[in-house]
C-alpha cells in the first residue's frame, strides 16, 4: 500500500451529508490499492468507543494515481464519528486522524477518531429539485432571433448572420427567444441561461448600468415576464445572469462616487485607493484589465442589500434562479448571505457560479448549488477535439473531478462544452461533427446538468469572442440529422439517465466507457475517438453513432442498455 | 519522487493570507523526497501566463509521511495565481490543479493554475495582539482558592483539601482568584481562563441557568469587575468560559419552553422532536448523554441576539475574551456571526474554542482566533507520560499538527498539557516530576499560547473528573524548586520565545529537539526522553535540568542559544 496516498479531509467532499438522512465518506488511497478492502466503523461521536457500526466502502472513482472509496452511512446520531479499516493480505490496518496505524484500541478512539462534530440543519443539502431532468440552453439575447421588430433598431449595426465585432449590436432580444421557444422546447431542453439583459452600454452587457431595467434593445419587464410565463407554459425553466462582481462606470452609483467622493453614498460599495476617483488614473479595482467595470464591494452592508433586492425582484417576477458571473472574485461572506435570502424565498431557485477552476470552496452547500463545470469541458476538449488525451486519460480527469465534489452538489453543476467565454468546440474539434456528437454523448451521460450553447445544434462554429457569438441562422430550426442526434440525447439524459445516482467512467479497450445506472439498471456508452475500428456488440442498442457491423468506428459512439 | 504524495488545496492550510501584505503557500511532498528543490511560480490571475515571479519554497515540516515546503510571497495583485515546480535530477515537474506534469505551457495556465480569486478584508488575519507573549493558566474557581469568608458557606461540602467527588462545593470564589493576583503575576503569567462563573446548580458551572447573573457563590458583577481592573493592573489579561452549545435544564428558557410548548418565544432555542418537552423520557437533544444540559440552537435568531449579548455584556465589563465550550457542535454559521459581532467592538478579544479534532473548518480565520491544542497534549502525553512514542515520533506528531494549520492562525491555539478535562499531566507520569518538567520545556517552545492548569506549578496530581479538580493547597503559593523552574520557563517563553517567527521540531541523536528563532538567532531545547545520558556540549546553556557533564541525562533538557 502507498499509504503516502491515503487522504480524507473532514468536512469536506470527503465527508459530507447526502441528505438529512445520509452521510457520505470517501477514503482515497493510490490506485494501484483499488484492490484493498476498505471499510468505515461509523457511529455516535459519544458512544463509539464502545459501539459503532461497520460497512465495506466501495470503489467510486479511479483517476490516473488514486482510487475513491465511497460508503453511504445512515444518519442516526447528529454527531459522527469514524475510522477507516484497511485490509492488505489478511491484515487490517487503521486510518485516523493520526494516521495509519496497525493496532487501533477503539476504547482510545475518541482521541483520533474522524468527526462531523453535528448535523445542522444548514448542513442538510438543499438543491432545486427541478435540476434532476434539466437540460439548460445557453442564449446569447441579442444573436438569437430578433422579435420585436417595432422597436428602435437605430443601434443594430451587424447585418444578421454577419462576422460580429466586439462593438456589433444584432437586434436579438427577449421577444425572440419568446418566438422560438416552442422550437426549443422541441428540441428537448426544459431551461434557458441568458446573458445578462439588463441596461448597457454594451452588446454583451456585461457592464450593468441599471440592474433594475431590462436593456430596451432587449425588451421590458413586461417582455420578461411574458417570456418567463410562457417558457413555464412550454415547461421551460428561465436563469438570468447576475454579474454582482462588477457594473458599467455609467452606473449612477459608480458616476456618484466620482462625483461626491467619500461623501457619496456609495462610496463604500468600491474599493477606491484615495480620496477620490481619478478616472483618467484609474485609482479604484475593477474586473479583470477592465477599468469601465469598477468592482463592486458586496461586503458593503449597503451595497449587499441593492444586489438582494436585484436578485429577489426578478425571482419575484418569476425567473428560476440566476447564473453568478466571475462569483469566485466575490466573498465567500457575500454569498452565503445570499443564498440565505434567496432560498428562504425562493428554495426552487438555482444559484450557479462561474467558477473555472477547483469550486470546492464555494460548494459547500451554504453558497452555490453548482458551478459551470469549465475542467469536464477541458477533459473533453482535450479527449475529443485537440485528442492530446485518450480515454484513460479523459476517464481519469472526469474521475478526479466528480471524486472531489460533494455528492450532494454534483447535481447542481452545468457541464458544458462551451459558452460565451470559449472557442466553440465544434470549432475545436476542427468542425469534425463527429467529434461534437461524441462530446455531445459524454455529456448526457455525465453527473449534474448538461447545457448546450445555442447553436450547438446547427452547428456554429465560432473561434474565441466575439466569434463565438455569432447569430442564430434565419432557418437554424431546420432540423438536420445532427440536430434529431442533439434531440434524441437530450431525451435520453432527460428522460432514462438523469435519476441514476451511479455513474462510473473508465477506459475500456481503448473506449471511453460511461455508466449511469442504479440497482444494476440503466445506460452505458462507448465512444471511440481512436483512429481505428473497435469491436463492440450491442445489437440492442439504444442510439448509435457511426457504428458499423459489431464496431464502433473512429469518432462514433453507442449507447445501449446496461448488458447483465 | 512519491507523484500520490503531492498535495496542494486552494483556500486552506496550504494557501492562506498571513497579513495583508503576504501569503503563505505551502506543497506537501512525501517525506523522502525532501531533498528535492521546490519553487512557487505566482502573479497576478489575470497576467499570470505572461508574467509571474519565482520563489524557491523550503522544507518548513517534516513529518514521517509527508515534507511540508512553504514559501511567504508578496501580495501584490488581490488575485492570486499559482503553480509549483518540483526539481529532480536536474528535470523539473510542474504540480497544477490538473496534477503533475513534466511540461508545462504557462500561456496556457489560466486553464489550471491554482488561485486565490480575491483577497477581501475578512481573509486578513486578525488575531489579538497580545497573545504574542501571552502564557495562560487555567483556573476552576470552586477549587482555587476561597476569598470572600463573609459569604454564605452553607453550600461548602468538601473540606479545603478533600477528595472531590461530582457534587463537592469546596468553596473558592473570585474574591479568591483576586487575592491571588500578586502570586500568580509573580509565576510570570500573564492570563487567566476561568471554567464557568454564571450561575448554575453544580460545582463545574458547565450548566448555566442564568448567563447574566455571577453564581453567587462565586460572587457578583462588583467582585467580577474588581477582579478584572486588578488583574489588568498586575498586567494580566481574564478569560472567561462560554458555554453556548447547551444550558441547565433548570434555565427559565427551557423551563418556560416545558410549560408553554410551541407558544413559548423560547420553544425554537431547543431541539425538540414534538409539540412539547418530556423530561420523563427526553424527547429534546442535548449535551452527551446529558439530559439536564439541553442542547441550545444558537441558529435561532432570538437565541444567538442572546447569546452574543451575554458575551458582549462580559467585554463591556472588561473581560478579554472567551473560551467557547463544545465549540464543535455549535453551527460554522452562529460562529462566524458571533465573531463578526465580538471583533468589531473588540477587536482584541480572544475567541478560543474548545476543539478536539482537527480543527481546520473552524480555523479559517472567521471563527475562531484559535483551539485548545489537544491533538499537542497528545503528543507530549505519549513521548513523555505513557512513552509509547519517542522523539522521532514525537516530532512527527508535532510537525503534522503545526503543517496543518494556517501559519496566520497557529499564534491563536492554546497548547497544553492538561486542564479540568484530561487525567493531570504529572498523574500521567507517574509523578515524576522531570517528566513533567520536560513536558512544560516543550510547551514553551511550541507555537501559539502556552498555558498551565492551575496547580502544575505545585505540582497537583489527578485522575480523570473529579481528581483532576483538587483544591488548590492553602500553601501551594511556597516557591520550589519545580516552581522556580516553571518560573524560568515561563518567563523565557514571554521574553524570549513568543516572537520568533521560525520553529523547527526534530529528532537529533534520540533527543527531542525544538528551535524557534528569526535570522539565525534564537533558543534551541533538547529533551533526552530515553532510558540513557546522551552527549550535548553546551556550556553556555541559559536553562537545563538533569544536565550534567555535558550530558543530558534520561528525563533532562537543556535550553541555549542557537549555536551558529
Amino acid at each position: 500500500m502507498n499509504t503516502q496516498a491515503l487522504l480524507h479531509i473532514s468536512e469536506s467532499p470527503y465527508a459530507s451529508l447526502v441528505s438529512e438522512k445520509d452521510f457520505c465518506l470517501r477514503l482515497r488511497l493510490a490506485s494501484e490499492d483499488k484492490g484493498l478492502s476498505v471499510y468505515a466503523h461509523f457511529g455516535g461521536k459519544y458512544p463509539f468507543p464502545t459501539s459503532r457500526e461497520k460497512i465495506p466502502m466501495a470503489l467510486a472513482y479511479l483517476d490516473s494515481e488514486f482510487a475513491y472509496f465511497e460508503a453511504i452511512i445512515p444518519v442516526k446520531d447528529k454527531r459522527l464519528a469514524y475510522v477507516f479499516e484497511i485490509v492488505e493480505n489478511g491484515q487490517s490496518h487503521f486510518f485516523t486522524e493520526k494516521g495509519l496505524t496497525d493496532h487501533y484500541d477503539f476504547a482510545c478512539s475518541y482521541k483520533d477518531f474522524f468527526q462531523f462534530p453535528y448535523l445542522h440543519q444548514i448542513d442538510v443539502p438543499s438543491l432545486p429539485s427541478w435540476l434532476e431532468g434539466a437540460f439548460f440552453y445557453q442564449i446569447f439575447p441579442d444573436r438569437f432571433k430578433l422579435g420585436d421588430k417595432g422597436k428602435d433598431l437605430s443601434y443594430v449595426n451587424l447585418d444578421w448572420g454577419g462576422a460580429p465585432t466586439p462593438q456589433s449590436f444584432a437586434g436579438g432580444d427577449l421577444e425572440g427567444i419568446r418566438e422560438r421557444l416552442p422550437y426549443l422546447a422541441s428540441l428537448g431542453v426544459n431551461a434557458l441561461y441568458l446573458t445578462p439583459i439588463f441596461l448597457s452600454p454594451s452588446y454583451h452587457k456585461y457592464d450593468i448600468v441599471d440592474y433594475l431595467k431590462i436593456d430596451p434593445q432587449l425588451g421590458d419587464e413586461k417582455t420578461l415576464k411574458r417570456l418567463i410565463d410562457d417558457a413555464h407554459k412550454a415547461g421551460i425553466r428561465l436563469v438570468l445572469d447576475a454579474v454582482f462582481n462588477h457594473l458599467s462606470s455609467q452606473s449612477l452609483f459608480f458616476q456618484d462616487a466620482v462625483k461626491n467622493g467619500r461623501k457619496s453614498p456609495y462610496w463604500d460599495w468600491f474599493f477606491v485607493h484615495g480620496d477620490h476617483i481619478d478616472l483618467n488614473k484609474p485609482n479604484y479595482e475593477y474586473f479583470s484589465v477592465c477599468p469601465y467595470m469598477p468592482k463592486l464591494n458586496p461586503d458593503s452592508s449597503t451595497c449587499a442589500a441593492y444586489l438582494k433586492k436585484v436578485a429577489l425582484h426578478y425571482l419575484d417576477l418569476g425567473i428560476d434562479g440566476w447564473r453568478l458571473d466571475v462569483a469566485d472574485e466575490v466573498s465567500h461572506e457575500f454569498w452565503r448571505d445570499f443564498r440565505k435570502a434567496i432560498k428562504s424565498a425562493y428554495p426552487e431557485a438555482l444559484i450557479l457560479g462561474e467558477h473555472w477552476h477547483n469550486p470546492h470552496a464555494f460548494l459547500k452547500g451554504d453558497e452555490f448549488d453548482g458551478v459551470m463545470n469549465y475542467p469536464l469541458t477541458y477533459a473533453l476538449e482535450s479527449y475529443l477535439a485537440s485528442k492530446n488525451s485518450n480515454a484513460r486519460h479523459c476517464a481519469s480527469e472526469i474521475n478526479r473531478i466528480f471524486a472531489n465534489i460533494r455528492p450532494s452538489q454534483i447535481q447542481g453543476n452545468l457541464n458544458l462544452l462551451d459558452s460565451h467565454d470559449t472557442f466553440r468546440f465544434y470549432t475545436l474539434c476542427k468542425e469534425n461533427i463527429d467529434l461534437l456528437e461524441c462530446a455531445l454523448a459524454a455529456l448526457v451521460f455525465m453527473p449534474g446538468c448538461p447545457g448546450i450553447y445555442y447553436g450547438t445544434e446547427i452547428p456554429l462554429p465560432g473561434n474565441f469572442d466575439p466569434d463565438s457569438r455569432r447569430c442564430f441562422p434565419l432557418d437554424g430550426e431546420k432540423p438536420t440529422a445532427h440536430s434529431e442526434l442533439l434531440r434524441n440525447l437530450i431525451a435520453i439524459h432527460t428522460k432514462q439517465i438523469s435519476h441514476l445516482r451511479k455513474f462510473r467512467c473508465q477506459e475500456i479497450e481503448g473506449l471511453l466507457r460511461i455508466e449511469r445506472s442504479e440497482g444494476g439498471q440503466g445506460l452505458e456508452l462507448y465512444i471511440n475517438a481512436t483512429d481505428h475500428p473497435i469491436q463492440l456488440k450491442g445489437d440492442d442498442h439504444l442510439l448509435a453513432h457511426r457504428y458499423e457491423s459489431n464496431h464502433i468506428q473512429p469518432n462514433g459512439f453507442l449507447i445501449r442498455r446496461l448488458q447483465k
